[in-house]
């Protein structure tokens, strides 16, 4: 890992960029080399050029405005005299580290560029769910076609981008898909989003109307319940119990479902074939939609995952939800949404309305990543890792926190829910967690309603054995 | 440019990553091997390894599965003896090119991957407003600089990134809005969008309310109207006249106003002082807000542009969005929102409430790019080109359009606005162009109302001059 670059790196080259900026008229009664002193006094006012940094020589000047190089001398030979700028010999002419009073009384007047006062991004701290490893990426391989695209790009790439994705990636998903979870769907029925939550926003647009009730896991996934919420619908959360949802409980009036059959979240139960039906028969009897979130199944690593519930969906009332940000890194930002046949056209319109929103850029870079094995690879290198690491965390939990902490072993996932043994209000334990800088979010903060469980959620693919041993060491001391 | 790859090239690598999605399970009565023959079956049947792919070599699936190398041995023995497999001397084992009966009648159950069947990507099309020019972009700059970010990326870049954007490029975006629009704002006013549409998205659910009433210009852009409407506000379309929008002439129950006055869209018209400050007024004294959308400020070719309206607005009353997709590359979608300082609170709750939805990847890499001068450097270079393109568009018309379609000259801008000369209605002049490959828009598409003024957009940036002035040669037939 590098640093970032420096602030005096970043002045010393400040002088092109303004150059840009300056503006002549050949109409106005004012010489060029006037107007041109002019501009560079304001850049340097402005301290679009910084105390210090070197001018530009008078070639570049003359190219980049079209003018003669005897305009930028004498231009130059202004700000020499009235002390905005100096000359060294030899090595060309720079903006007077130190600004006569006059000029530094104008310049005071700038409010000054505050790099200082924007937070840098939070560091990832354990035991923060759903954090993948992120050192084990491959950034070679993925930065190398990030350069093959890009350096010579194919005609399409320069194009107006289709709102619904870039053709190949969407190929590459549905190959994915049907690899992966036995969703025999076509490329088209595939819609590239940047999210769970832009994938929400296009549903509430397309299949449901404003007020619609749609029924949601209890505890469940956060950012759904609000974004329901904002867009203006009904959210009824039905408490799961050991099968997950059971579809039977929920409001007659509802218009669709959101669930995560391949493992509960945050809980971890699977759905068994049962309830899948008994879904799926709902749906297709009231005419209504189950959205299906397949948040993390690509990480399961004993037994056979039962294929996703789109595979089974002969009726098209499942929708399904991905996302590449717990597979690859959290930055990357692009998630996908399976349609349908039924519903394409509608989504392709509300597509087209909104604009393209998610950058082609990475989306061919992601395709070739994908179709070249390399995303297969990762996944099988994590899940090796990630099996690997709960382990740890349930031998650490056994070593420091007995009598504070109890989980189970879980088949699948990133991280674990663990009881309270002490009886500790979940809550209150977080807020101990937070305080010795780890992140262990307390179970009832997924509920809706009141919660009927507690727990603290333990991340662990994320975070090496040694960080995992001695986190949970800190943990349990926090908690007795 | 290059083409895209091949399906055959595809195919051939697909044997790895459907490696990936193979599950063994140890406690399974099934010995291994033939647990791993049943899975590869699978695969073979699904199409997941095309027929006729290698397989990788037992040494590979040994290490990936973690089992012994006569396991995989005895597996694929079992697939050459069912006729799924062949070995070739000295080559390794490939799928059969030709299934066996029973084999192939399972597999045509299976969907094909219809690569076929999704539409390619629009091209560009003359005369497309807002089109850049693509080809003289310097990708090779971009793409080493993504190259160098993501080979080795700092630590920052791979935690959850901040959904209000990547730091260095918000301090590089008010850099260069103090620069090339006089607008000293600070980095924290810089919120990083994926463009005016969730820039809009995101006003609406922070300073409105669903219902509130805004003032957009009539006419103006489709996208701004289309929004507000779906996100629930209602639009009050006010008619510009040759000073843009006169507020005064805008209801009275109003809580912000929408406005182009670097340079109206699409008219053209730059709104002069006594207006903005009258527009500045109106917000202070209502407490109403001004969005100001500076499209495309950077392309001014004559004389000094007047700052944006922000740079002026002393009450805290004006947010400013912009954009790179007209700068750089349409693929981009990276825009920006500038807010006053006593909105920051609120719109970074939004933000985080939402989460991140623009991905990180590119952030560091436009910081960069700006950062030392490329994209200065970059419009400069469009700015001297555009300029001449505009005059080849004019003379073109002029040459070979006589009495059908009339112009003059704009000292800023992408397109002209075409006149009709020979009165015919411009919707039918924008049919004829699409009848002929050409893209015309017709003014009175960009009325709420009905339209008081006709006319054909015309952009001229994207487009050299050969083509400019044979697409005006074919145009000019098509309208006679």
């Amino acid at each position: 890992m590098k640093r970032a670059t420096s602030r005096r790196e970043r002045q010393s080259t400040f002088g092109e960029a303004a150059l840009a900026s300056i503006s002549l008229d050949r109409a106005d009664r004012e010489p060029l080399h006037r107007q041109l002193a002019s501009e560079l006094k304001r850049l340097i006012l402005a301290q679009a050029i910084a105390p210090g940094a070197r001018l530009p020589s008078s070639r570049i000047y003359a190219e980049e405005l079209g003018v003669s190089r005897a305009t930028v001398v004498a231009a130059v030979d202004e700000l020499i005299a009235e002390g905005y700028a100096e000359g060294r010999h030899g090595s060309g002419v720079f903006v007077a580290p130190d600004l006569p009073d006059h000029v530094l009384r104008a310049a005071q007047q700038v409010t000054p560029v505050a790099e200082a006062t924007l937070p840098r991004p939070d560091e990832v701290r354990p035991f923060q769910p759903a954090a993948p490893e992120l050192a084990l990426f491959p950034h070679e391989i993925w930065a190398k076609l990030m350069l093959k695209t890009w350096r010579n790009p194919v005609r399409e790439l320069l194009a107006s981008p289709d709102p619904l994705g870039w053709a190949p990636l969407r190929l590459a998903i549905a190959d994915h898909l049907r690899a992966f979870r036995g969703m025999r769907c076509a490329p088209e029925q595939v819609v590239i989003t940047s999210g769970a939550g832009e994938a929400l926003e296009l549903l509430g647009q397309s299949i449901l109307k404003r007020g619609d009730k749609i029924i949601i896991e209890e505890p469940g996934y956060i950012l759904i319940r609000r974004t329901f919420t904002e867009l203006g619908f009904k959210t009824a959360p039905i408490p799961v119990d050991g099968d997950g949802l059971d579809i039977t409980k929920g409001p007659k009036d509802a218009r669709a479902a959101v669930v995560t059959p391949a493992r509960h979240y945050p809980l971890g139960m699977t759905m068994p074939l049962s309830r899948r039906l008994a879904l799926l028969d709902w749906a297709r009897q009231h005419k209504t939609w189950i959205i299906e979130d397949d948040y993390d199944s690509e990480y399961r690593y004993h037994g056979k995952p039962l294929p996703a519930l789109m595979g089974v969906d002969e009726a098209g009332v499942v929708i399904s939800l991905g996302s590449f940000s717990k597979t690859m890194l959290p930055g990357l930002r692009i998630g996908y949404l399976v349609v349908p046949h039924n519903l394409i056209a509608d989504i392709s319109a509300v597509m087209r309305e909104r604009g393209a929103r998610v950058s082609l850029f990475l989306q061919p870079v992601l395709a070739d990543f994908m179709r070249l094995g390399h995303y297969a690879v990762h996944i099988r290198r994590m899940r090796r890792l990630y099996t690997k690491r709960q382990l740890v965390l349930r031998e650490a939990i056994d070593r420091h926190a007995k009598g504070v902490l109890a989980t189970s072993p879980e088949p699948a996932g990133m991280h674990l829910i663990c009881t309270l043994e002490n009886g500790m209000d979940d809550r209150e334990a977080a807020k101990r967690a937070a305080r010795i800088g780890l992140l262990a979010p307390a179970l009832s903060d997924f509920f809706a309603g009141k919660p009927f469980r507690q727990g603290l959620l333990l991340g662990y693919a994320g975070f090496d054995e040694a960080v995992i041993d001695a986190s949970i060491k800190k943990l349990a001391d926090a908690l007795r």
